[in-house]
């Protein structure tokens, strides 16, 4: 039998009406906003409630340090939420909208994969309702306003060679990066140095995920830094009057979006922030939807749980007085062979020597989250073909010395089925007392900050800071945003920030190269390094493959 | 009693639900795709069947030379169909989309005015149901891909100075209007000139409108043309594998959008195109729907009747096979001033003379929808407050004297009881026999077919080619697009390509600066002068003034 793609298996499911998916949760049609039949947005009015009560436990889904091998993460929180289900127990899904970015440059939607998915998976890898397209217009509207303000006279003294704000497209086109506007003349505004990020990357995405309601979403705006004065005071969208315009365009946006998965669990799928210059998870609306409507609320944080848990714990469930109950720690045996050292080709062979190798980068993560975040914690063995079972072992007996749960977790293939023995565990754990704790408090300074993330997760020494990071530094306690949370832009693939150091690094320092803060999202963006927030398309991108037939239905669609 | 705003007066009446609406059509809740209780797509598969037949009368409204003064063809059109409904006669409007760049700059949505607006009226001005978002997706992917092309090694030779297609936002963004893009060394992407466009203004607005179907659409999309070679030849989106996934993007953009009026008459609200590089009226598909399922479909075409109809008939019915069966010709008092000398701060005083004056302008355009169309047409005045007695009877006198009927319209105050006289006169006129006729043959040359549009319709004595237009000419003769229509790019504010020359202008010549062709919409654009494809803010944008409270009501939209 010839393997299934994953639009294939997708659409040999028939969808429930979203409108049956809402009612399981006790959400009526009234109360939806339908976009299709598939598809629907939760009313305002129960945005505006949300915070009156929650009663679910949170479980976040987090991943040992990946490798170009893949770890699977979403199509483990999708088979987890749906073994849940399979359970009888009252669950739901809260994930990322994806990127077109990503959709049409190297393969990859992200809706889960095999039967483990959310759906209908073609239209939340395209427009889905829209959320992007919304804050790509917000983004340029204010960056419009910018321009057109200086070109009006500049009152505000805004100069442009410090403006921070950039256009935005969601779309991988490597020749917006770094620009050039502004030309030919008076009447076509001020030239200057420009570039434009992917949609993603904006602090309005950010924004959108870390705001509890519209008037909130109103007031961060408001307070967005987007240049700085010849004096060197920080102008703002409120200096330019665009806060009101904006939420305008953004007031759909904020509505969480309802979906399912392929065994009709209901999927709360609700902004994209970058996982780098900003805290990578789904939106805080969504994850308080799904608490407030079920016992148990699945949600996954951006990369490894070096960056993603410690800014979903440090960023988002400060910001949004929620923590989890119980974390699933996704492992693969081809990562942790990859960790041991083995090349890409090889990953198909077995090799238990290289698993064992590997496992420091699993034992340092577990430790982190039982130790440092205070958290119960089972690892997700997620399964592929070329598993040995010499191979699991090696993982299974780890655990066993490491004294924490271990699950195969095989639903790929075999959809919530497959998660069962997850959910199993998952449900005793998030029973269990836990110690929840910050890696640092707001009122520490940035730098103690930085050297408690370097040395309680990273298992660094310590941070050290370029001259322009300390003139950064200096400049962020001065406009008196010393108090705010941190978030790390670190490459993911190490838990130092050398890509090249796999495994559990240690006696290495962490290079602060700039510090911007983000001041409508809350945050200080830490980077140690170059960040790309503008991706490009590959030599044969993966657009050249999607076609539409003449009753449209979509083919090449991963 | 103060007078209400557009909001205030859209918000004081309860829509219907759009199911409601569409069922009064004979379509079925299964037959639309809902954008929550007020908007709807039709379904896809009556996309397909649209040819399948239709059966009402088209009826076009159009206007007089515009002033500053504003002529009110939206608001006229609605109060006209909600006349109709008001007489018992099944009808339906299609109109344009509008785009959010004029929202947020100058004062205007495009959803009509006072009694006569569609609704809802917010959501139809913001993103709607994302036609627009979608098309500057599929506009910017191309482009990504255009570039991306010579990056990974341009096998296709393109000249990196002759590349046609141009990034779109749909925002008044004059710093994007002339850039330089591709900086900063070779993993950047290769440095060229550029610039943005509005949305509106990209080809694929246009295609979206003239499309019958998904393959046509994607046929056209193949086509477009987006750079030349080194060797002088066209590159297409063909030629870079973009109209598969161009269309994926479009598939539910290019579904009619159903919506009401205030009075809850059936409104398909579809596609915008610029109305001087494109052709300016809403989709071909939207008018089709509002034939096929009721007995009056009104429309209207954009600027006067000149451009608007003159495109309207020699474009779109021609390439949809549709033709009108009368036309309303929209007039003000103030304009006919206007055209009568009168500067706009003068507009409110009576002046019979200059109405007298004025008429030249209302006489010459309707003697080109009778004699050069061959069209049925009735005056429609619409009354503004300052209208005297004295001055409107100077219209009705000449329309007795030109054997034309008139027929005033109130609709701004009254709704559709106020287009009650206007539509009875359309009902009657529509029943006349016709000899509706094109202004020229396909067959003609393109220096034939610009004469008989500059001396049939302009009344002018003929065109005269730049050396510019003389080069592209010939290229086009070559290239083999001799064929296509001409879409004229002229100014809207007089018969002649010379803004200032008002009335009815004699002994002109028409320049044509450029010759362009758009090879999937398949017309050839004629530029007279600059025409500007992305305009700016002013000093105070619109956007300042608008703004949601705490429950997510918008305020300060017009």
């Amino acid at each position: 039998m010839a393997q299934l793609s994953d639009i294939e298996i997708a659409n040999q499911l028939e969808a429930k009406p979203i409108t049956e998916v809402a009612a399981a949760l006790g959400i009526t049609e009234e109360e939806l906003s339908l976009y299709g039949k598939n598809k629907a947005k939760v009313d305002k009015k129960l945005v505006k409630e949300i915070n009156a009560g929650h009663k679910g436990k949170l479980i976040l889904v987090t991943a040992i340090t990946p490798t170009p091998a893949g770890e699977g993460k979403t199509t483990t929180s999708v088979g987890l939420v749906d073994g849940l289900s399979k359970l009888n127990k009252k669950a739901a899904i809260a994930l990322r909208e994806p990127s077109l970015g990503p959709v049409f440059g190297i393969k990859g939607g992200a809706a889960g994969g095999g039967h483990a998915q959310v759906i209908p998976m073609e239209e939340i890898n395209l427009h889905f309702t829209g959320d992007f397209h919304a804050i790509g217009a917000a983004n340029n509207l204010l960056a419009a306003l910018i321009d057109n303000h200086i070109h009006q006279g500049n009152t505000l003294g805004i100069d442009s060679r410090q403006i921070t704000w950039k256009r935005v497209v969601d779309m991988n086109d490597r020749q917006l990066r770094h620009i050039v506007n502004g030309l030919q003349g008076r009447v076509n505004g001020v030239p200057r140095e420009d570039g434009y990020d992917i949609t993603v990357a904006s602090e309005i995405m950010a924004i959108l995920c870390l705001a509890d309601n519209i008037s909130d979403l109103k007031e961060r705006l408001k307070k967005i830094i987007v240049a700085y004065s010849f004096d060197g005071n920080p102008v703002t969208a409120g200096g330019l009057k665009a806060e009101g315009a904006m939420t305008a365009l953004l007031k759909e946006a904020i509505q969480p979006n309802l979906v399912q998965t392929l065994e009709h669990t209901p999927a709360f799928i609700h902004g994209g922030p970058f996982a780098n210059i900003a805290h990578g998870c789904n939106s805080v609306l969504a994850t308080k939807f799904a608490l407030k409507y079920t016992d148990y609320a699945v949600t996954e944080a951006g990369f490894g749980a070096d960056l993603g848990a410690e800014k979903f714990i440090d960023i988002k469930c400060r910001m949004a007085n929620i923590q989890p109950d119980a974390v699933v720690l996704v492992a693969t045996i081809r990562a942790l062979k990859m960790h041991g050292g083995v090349v890409k080709a090889d990953l198909s062979q077995e090799n238990v020597e290289a698993v064992e190798k590997g496992l420091p980068n699993l034992e340092r993560h577990i430790n982190n989250i039982q130790e440092v975040f205070g958290l119960p914690v089972v690892v997700a063995i997620n399964k592929f073909p070329t598993d040995t079972p010499e191979e699991l072992d090696v993982i299974r007996n780890a655990c066993l010395r490491y004294h924490v749960e271990v699950a195969l977790s095989d639903v790929w293939a075999k959809g919530g089925e497959g998660g069962t023995e997850l959910a199993e565990k998952v449900v005793k754990l998030a029973e269990k007392p836990n110690h929840f704790s910050y890696v640092y408090e707001l009122e520490d300074t940035i730098e103690d900050k930085l050297t408690k993330i370097v040395q309680k997760v990273y298992g660094g020494s310590g941070v050290t800071f370029t001259k322009t990071a300390k003139k950064e530094l200096n400049d962020l306690k001065r406009l008196g945003f010393e108090q705010y949370p941190i978030c790390m832009a670190k490459t993911q693939y190490s838990f130092s920030d050398d890509a090249s150091l796999l495994g559990a690094p240690e006696n290495f320092m962490v290079t602060i190269s700039n510090l911007k803060v983000s001041a409508g999202a809350g945050f200080i963006v830490a980077l140690t390094g170059n960040i790309m927030t503008m991706p490009g398309l590959p030599k044969s991108p993966a657009s050249e493959r999607i076609d539409v037939d003449g009753d449209g239905n979509i083919s090449g669609l991963f």
